[in-house]
C-alpha cells in the first residue's frame, strides 16, 4: 500500500504515520518527493486498515498495490475451476447453456419446458421457486411445490438443475433439490447467505450485484470460498446505468477481465441482462464471442402467460433457432456448443 | 396503463391486446392515432401483468400510470408518520440525530463515545455488532456481545438505541436488544429480511440501497408495511455513480421527493453518503437545508483507531460543534434541533 | 402524448390543460378513470410543447408516445443506408475496420501503420491531427501538418482517411483532406457542429456521447442529416458508468437496436471503448457476433512510443491476428470480412 | 508517479521500464516488494506519458500521486478568487443570485423577469439567445437579437448579464454584450471554445459536463485560466445518474470539495440540476447550506407559456418568496444575501 501525505507534511507527522505501519505489522518505506512524501507499506497488506489510515489528518489518500482476493484469483490457481453437476462440466472449452423459464409456475410448463431445452440441447435447467420481486403483492414463487417441479423436470429429462435460494433458512431446503444453488443480483452481498452456500457441498452460481465492482463481485465469490466451497460459478446479468434503452446494461467487457483475474468460470444472462426477448440473440452470440464459459436464457413455452418476465423469455423454437446459431459463433472462436 | 403499438398493427392484433386486457379484469379503451393504436386499460392496474403484454410482438410499449406503491404513499396517508422511540419522536417539527461508531469494538469504546453524543445532543446512539463487509477477512462485528455493550450504552445514557440486523435468523435476537432494527443498503431488497423486520414490532430504519429507484426504495418499504409493521424510518446514503471525488453520491434531491410521495419520516447519512468526515458537516447541513428529518452521524472516540470507517467518523469534538451549527440551520428552515 | 393529471383535479383545471392542447394545434381527448383523469393529445406531436403542460400545476406527468427522431428512424428510410467512400461501402454485409494510429505523430509513424493497416485487411485509415486532450499540457495534435500525413498515408495505400473535427472553423480545412469527417464523443452535443458538418459534402462518422442515452445519440444525428448530410456512421465506443475496470463501458447492447430503430450504419471503437489493448481483440469479435457493421481500432508501429492512447493500441502484428480472427466470427454470424 | 508491475516480473523488464522513466526526465526509484516489484517516478510528473508507460506488457497499473490541475488548485492560490463584474462580487462572503428565463423569447418577457429579479433581490440576469437543444426541431434561440434584449435589460435594471456562447465563431460577438459568458454543460469539454473564451477579457461561467469527474472539471477551468483567463466561476448543475426522479442527479457533494481543492467560486443551478420547479427552493437552500457561493435560477414571467424549460422555472413570486427563505439559511452558515 501506498500512502500519500499532504503536501508541507511535517516531520512528526509523517513518523506518526510510519509508527502506525509497524504497529499494524508492515515495514514503512518513506521517500521524500519534491512536492509530496510518500510512505510504501511493505508486507502483508491484508493486515493494513486503509480506514485508520485515511482518518489520520496529514493522508491526503491511499493506494493500494494488491488485490483484496485470493482464492478466486487465477495467481492463487492458474488451471481453470471445472466444476461437474451430474455428466456436466462447466469451465471447460465447452460452452454450457442453462435455460429455463424465470419462475416455475405449474407441472406442465415446467415440463414442456424442460423438453424443449433438451430437445434444443441446452444442458442444465432454471426455473424459479422462490422469487425476488420489487412488489410484496407480485407472485412470490410456489416454495417448496416449485423444488418438486424442477426435480420431476430432472427426472424426465436428465438435466440438472439450478434454482435460486433467498434465505440462509431455506438453503438445506434448496439444497436437497437444487444441484446448483443459485445466488441472485440482489443477494450478491447477503454476506450471511454466502456464508450459508459456502458451507453446503453444491455448487454455487452467483450473479453480480447491479452495482458491483469487479472488486466486489469477486470477493463474494471469495466469501464462499471461504467456507470450504469452492465450486462458484460466476454470472454477468447487467449491471445499472444511466441507459434505458435495455432494463439492464450488460457488461460483457468485464468477462474477458474475468477470465484473465480469476480461475472460475463465468456465464452470461442476457435475458435479465438486457430485459428484451430481442436482445437475447445477438448479446448472446456477442458473449460467447468475448469469452464467456456458459449462458443462462430464459425460455418459456407460452411466454404471453408467464407469471414473470413474459418480455424477456424466447419461446421454445425461437430458442432452438439460437442454439444452432450460437453453434457457429462458438466454433468460430475454438469453442464448442 | 397504457398499451402503445407498433406501426400499423392488424386490427386483429389490437383486439388480441384487448382481450388480453380484459381477461386481466380491465376494461380496454382503444383509440386509434394518426401514426399509433393506443390502448388505456381502465380499471385496478394492479392486475395487469406488463411482462406478459411486452411479450406480445404487437406491442411497442407499456406506460404505467398509477404508482407501484400504496401504503407507503402520501395519497394513501395524508399526515406524516410520527415514530416514537423511548422519549423520541422521528417525523414532526424536531430534527433527530442518531450518532455514534461504524462498529462496536469494546466497553471502553461504546461508553465513552455514547456519552460524548449525549453530552452534544444526539437523540438515539447507533453501533453495529453485525457488521456487513465487502471482505471476508475483514473484522464482521462482536454479534451478541455487542448487542449487550449497545444496551449497556442505552442504560448509562438513557438513549434508544439502532443497530444492524443482517439475517432473517437473528431478527428476534437483535429484537431483544435494540429500538430500532437497521436494514442496511445491501440488504435493501433481500426480501426476506424485510418480511421478517415486518413482522417485529419494533421500528425499521431501511437504508436505500446504492443502486435503488425512487420506486424500488419505497417499495422496500412497501414490503415491510405490508406485513404489518408501519413505523419505517427511511435513510439516504449515497448512491453508486461514475463519481471517485466521493465514496457514494449522496442524493439529497430524493429528500425533497420523498417528503412529497410518502408520509414516512426520512433521514440522512452524510458518513457512509460521502465516505470522507470533512464532508460530513456540509452534507449534514444540506440535508437540513433540503428538508430532511434527521440524521445519521458516525462518531468515533477515537477514528484512528477504529476496526472500520474511522476515515468517515467524527470526533467527540467536531461532532459536538456541528451540532452547534446544525441547530442555526435547522431554525432557519423552521425546524428545530 | 398522454398527459397524466394529478389525483382530484378539478374540471376547470381539465379543462385549462385540454385547452392549452387545442391552442398547441392538437386535439385533446380526456379519459377519467377511477384515480386519474388523462388526457391524450391526438396529432402532430411535435407540436406538443411537453415543458409548458409539465409547468402547469395539475399536471403530474408526461408521456410520450411518439419517437422524438425522423430522418434517422427506419420508419422513415426501411433500407439500410449504405455509405460510399472510395471503393468501400459502408452498411452492407460487409464488416468495415477503420484502423490506425490514435494521433497523427510523424510522417514515419504514419505510413508505417497505414501499410500495416492495408496489409492486414483494413478498409480505412483513421489518425487524428487534432485531438481533444483533458489536459491543455497534453500534446494537441499536429494540425493542418497531421491532415497532409494523412493524405500522404491515402496516397501510399488507397485508404480512404477519417479524421476528427473539433471546431467549426476547421470545418472546411478538415474537408479538404478528410474522407469522413469524425465527431468526437465530447462534442456529440456541439451542435454548432453537427450543422456545420451536416452542409458538407462528406461523410460523418459520429461518435456517442459518454452519457448519451439512445435518443439524444439519434438526434444528434439527425442534427447532421437535417442539413442535408445524410451519410452518417454512428460509432458506439464507450459510456461512463460506476465501473473502473474498464476506461468506459463499451455498451454493445445499443448496436441491435439501433440497427432497429435506425436504417444509419453502426460500427464499434473496442479501443476507446475499454482503454485496454486486450480487451480489444475479444470485444471486436462480440461486437461483430452482435450486428455491428464495422470496428474502429488503434493501431500504432510502436505503442510505447505513442503520444496518446498507447495503452490502448495494438501492434501492427496483433491487428494482422485479430482480422484474422475477425473473418471466422464475421462468417459465423452471416456478415463477410 | 508509481509503476506497478505483474508478478514474477524480470529484472530485464525491470529495467526496460526504469529507463523510459528516465528518457522521459524522471528519476526511478525500483522497490522490490515480496509479490510485487514497484517503481516510483521521482521528478516533475506531468513529463510522464502514463499511456506509453501502460502499454508496456509488464505494467500492471500506474498510480498517479500528483494532481493533474495547476492554475486552478488551492495550492497553487491560496486566497479566493474574487471576481468583479459591474458592482457584484463573486468568491466573498456574499451569496450572488443570478435569475432569469431559460431562453430570451420577447422584449415583454425579457425586461418583466429582469425587473422582477432585480426586485426580489437577484443580483445577475441570465437569459440564453443561443440555445443548446436536444432536437434539431426545437427552437434554437433569438440569436443577436436576444443579447440586444438582455443589453436592454441590463440597462434597465442595472445587473449584469450573463448568456451562454456555444461556438467558437461566436464568442467576439457574445463577448460584446455579455458581462459573462457561460460555457455549457455539453460544451464543457469543447476544447476550442474554452480556449476561445480563455483569451477573452470577460469572466467566463463553465457548467460542469453531465458525466465530468471533479478532474475533469477542473481541467476544463484549466484550459480557460491557460490562456489567461483567470476569472472562472464553476457551476454544478447536476450529472447523469440512473436516477429518474430527477431529470439529473445534483452533486451537492462537489460543492465543499471544491472549496477546498480550488479557489475559484462555485455556484449551483437547481432548475437544470432537478428539471423540476418544486426541487428547486429545497436544493438551492442545501447549496447554500454547504457552501455554495452563489446560485444560478430560472425565473419566468410566465412558466406556462415558455418556450424552453418551463417545468423547471420559478415564477416571480415564489423567486421573491425563495430569495426571502434563502437569506435566513446563508446568515446561519455565517453568509449574506
Amino acid at each position: 500500500m501506498i500512502i500519500v501525505l499532504k503536501p508541507r507534511a511535517k516531520e512528526s507527522e509523517v513518523k506518526a504515520v510510519a509508527e502506525k505501519i509497524k504497529k499494524m505489522g508492515l515495514k514503512p518505506h518513506v521517500s521524500m518527493g519534491v512536492e509530496r512524501t510518500i510512505i510504501g507499506a511493505i508486507g502483508d497488506e491484508s493486515l493494513l486498515k486503509e480506514d485508520q489510515l485515511k482518518a489520520m489528518a496529514v493522508v491526503e489518500k491511499v493506494l493500494p498495490i494488491m488485490k483484496p482476493y485470493k482464492l478466486v484469483s487465477r495467481e492463487f490457481q492458474k488451471e481453470n475451476t471445472i466444476i461437474k453437476v451430474g455428466d456436466v462440466k462447466i469451465g471447460t472449452n465447452d460452452i454450457i447453456v442453462m435455460a429455463g423459464p424465470c419462475a416455475v409456475e405449474s407441472e406442465k410448463q415446467v415440463i414442456e419446458t424442460a423438453k424443449a431445452v433438451k430437445k434444443a440441447g441446452g444442458h442444465i435447467f432454471r426455473g424459479g421457486a422462490f422469487k425476488p420481486r420489487t412488489s410484496p403483492y407480485s407472485f412470490q414463487g410456489m416454495g417448496e411445490e416449485g423444488l418438486k417441479l424442477l426435480a420431476k423436470a430432472r427426472n424426465v429429462t436428465g438435466m440438472p438443475i439450478v434454482t435460486e435460494v433467498m434465505d440462509t433458512a431455506d438453503v438445506p431446503l434448496v439444497a436437497d433439490y437444487a444441484d446448483i444453488l443459485q445466488v441472485g443480483t440482489r443477494n450478491m452481498q447477503n454476506f450471511n447467505l454466502l456464508k450459508a452456500v459456502g458451507k453446503v457441498n453444491k455448487p454455487v452460481m452467483l450473479k453480480r450485484g447491479l452495482a458491483a465492482t469487479l472488486n466486489e463481485f469477486l470477493m463474494a465469490a471469495e466469501y464462499i470460498m471461504a467456507e470450504g466451497n469452492h465450486n462458484v460459478i460466476l454470472c454477468e446479468r447487467g449491471i445499472r446505468t444511466f441507459c434505458t434503452h435495455t432494463r439492464n446494461t450488460l457488461d460483457l467487457n468485464i468477462i474477458p477481465i474475468i477470465k484473465k483475474e480469476s480461475h472460475l468460470p463465468i456465464i452470461v444472462d442476457p435475458s435479465h441482462g438486457t430485459g428484451n426477448y430481442s436482445l437475447v440473440s445477438p448479446m448472446s452470440k456477442a458473449a460467447i464471442a468475448c469469452g464467456a464459459d456458459g449462458l443462462m436464457i430464459e425460455v418459456h413455452s407460452n411466454p404471453e402467460e408467464a407469471t414473470s418476465d413474459g418480455d424477456q423469455s424466447l419461446t421454445p423454437k425461437s430458442f432452438a433457432k439460437l442454439m444452432e446459431e450460437l453453434r457457429s459463433v462458438a466454433k468460430a472462436v475454438g469453442r464448442r456448443l
